[in-house]
């Protein structure tokens, strides 16, 4: 079914002031989730949202807890997350980076003990509609081997840039640094498909396209093999260093995938250029790549979140896709 | 052959003072020749020599240039690098960052109009070396095509990320986007080898192990198909818009890939911590991951530049590998 926009933001607000979220971080963390269905992000929107309640139910997740800066020098600051609620400790950290950058050019957060940020695009989003370039990575459980291993001891680490322009058609590049999310492996498998592209090796050592033998051999692909092994791990050692919390080994350790490190970092580019010369800038690039030869006919090229922001226009005017069982699991919480 | 590091240095550094160099400048550029030959990045020291002495008498680079500051604010500084010498410009930058992460906990500096920085490595050990986290990027000529395209539009865009250990074993990532180089292509293709994994797409597109098709095609892989397409756009617009230079396109045509658009950035990481708990946070890292099952008996796990400190401690001991011709070449600019 279709889920006018207001009234799946609503419906989240009102089940989230039954767990302690006050009106403002009600409609915030409500936000998070009627925005990620609607862009078409409905792993990390509806369907997670009775999850989430779930983890707060049970105490894993802190719904009141909100974080506090405990190191703060020029334009860097440390937060401690308390292990509140991801989304929202997530956009106070990138609130904050974004205000450092205003007074200093760059500003960074490093917020420690936090939880999933759901969707990590939402933070380059956020950083761009405030004007501002926005980078952030968020390290997690232990999800792939590292390159020459077997086990899973690296995460797949989200890495986000957003670059604003101002007519809000902003380019968000939101990147698992895995080549395929387990979910997508799921998927695949459940509709007994392949891969379009290898991701990942079998129980025999060989590179697949097979989601079954992935989830066998457990041995998920990093982005570009030895490089995106590397990738994650600088990643994650920068969340650990700049926070001085949790690495993706601690967070393996326990339960559930908890007690995240994230990195937040906001760059002020009307700094040195004014808006009108970012927004020329990031079109010229754009223009130039949608003028490429398309590899087979009828491609088309898009620039990161594009498709997003035609899904968004299409939700907004027909409704945002929710399924059935999921709405009346959550229309069950109200 | 194998030559004395130190005479290798001295030889570069009398012929650089010859172009102009000054005698500080000389000594920093002759440095960057060669420790990269001495740290195994054979391509990026001696056997770029000859090529950039080149660019200056022709004119292409001025080796008298300096680059300058055009904007300050707070922790943010745009240089101008005047078409100078790619290492000391990308140098004089990078201590700009750190210097003003000592101030502001983090800095960056946007440098346009520079010339290429032979290894981007340098730059991450650089700042690693001054007890930084240093994250730096480059824009290039365009030489991938976008994901979905035919003709190449984006550029291989090198991005680096040192982080520090006070034992000098630094982790520095140093990535170029697209999967192999071109010359690891033709260097594959001229021992008539195939690639380790698909590097291209064949004139079909297909992908490819085949060197020789992928020469063909010119539509050699970015990491991770879309994602490294992304990648490669977003560190092009934030170099594009922070220096207010010039872009992957722009610089396409030109005739050299020259001109090009830099990002450094440099974190304190002692603002919140102590030395000690940044390098037990990163050697914990670093144990855990060598405690990886290997994937096939004896495989060994490494961390990003563990095998230049070997190369290096190899190379300082028995001389720096340098082919004969290329030795004889660079002794002839003397």
């Amino acid at each position: 079914m279709r889920i006018n926009y207001n009234e799946l933001k609503e419906t989240f607000k009102k089940i989230l002031k039954t767990r302690g979220f006050t009106e403002e971080r009600a409609t915030e963390a409500a936000s998070v989730f009627a925005d990620n269905s609607r862009d078409g992000i409905y792993s990390h929107g509806a369907n997670r949202f009775c999850r989430m309640i779930k983890y707060m139910d049970e105490g894993t997740i802190d719904p009141k807890a909100e974080p506090t800066e405990t190191v703060s020098f020029g334009a860097f600051v440390r937060m401690d997350g308390h292990r509140g609620f991801g989304p929202t400790n997530a956009k106070v950290a990138m609130d904050k980076a974004c205000d450092l950058a205003k007074e200093y050019g760059i500003g960074i957060v490093a917020l420690g003990n936090t939880n999933h940020w759901l969707r990590g695009g939402s933070y380059g989003w956020q950083a761009a509609n405030r004007g501002m370039i926005g980078i952030c990575f968020s390290n997690t459980t232990a999800n792939m081997p590292v390159w020459g291993g077997k086990d899973p001891k690296i995460g797949n680490n989200p890495l986000i840039v957003g670059i604003p322009r101002s007519n809000g058609k902003n380019v968000v590049l939101d990147m698992a640094i895995s080549q395929y999310s387990y979910g997508k492996i799921e998927q695949t498998k459940l509709l007994g498909e392949q891969l379009p592209y290898p991701g990942g090796f079998d129980t025999k050592g060989n590179l697949t396209c097979d989601p079954v033998e992935i989830e066998k051999s457990q041995r998920a692909l990093p982005i570009g093999y030895w490089k995106g092994s590397g990738l994650s791990l600088v990643l994650d050692m920068m969340a650990t260093v700049l926070t001085a919390a949790n690495d993706v080994q601690a967070i393996s350790n326990f339960d559930l995938e908890i007690g995240l490190s994230q990195v937040f970092i906001a760059i002020d580019p009307t700094k040195g250029s004014s808006v009108e010369d970012t927004d020329a800038r990031v079109s010229r690039i754009i223009d130039d790549i949608k003028s490429s030869i398309p590899a087979n006919e009828g491609t088309k090229i898009y620039y990161p979140a594009e498709r997003e922001v035609k899904t968004r226009e299409d939700n907004l005017t027909n409704g945002v896709p929710v399924v059935d069982e999921v709405w009346e699991q959550i229309l069950k919480l109200l």
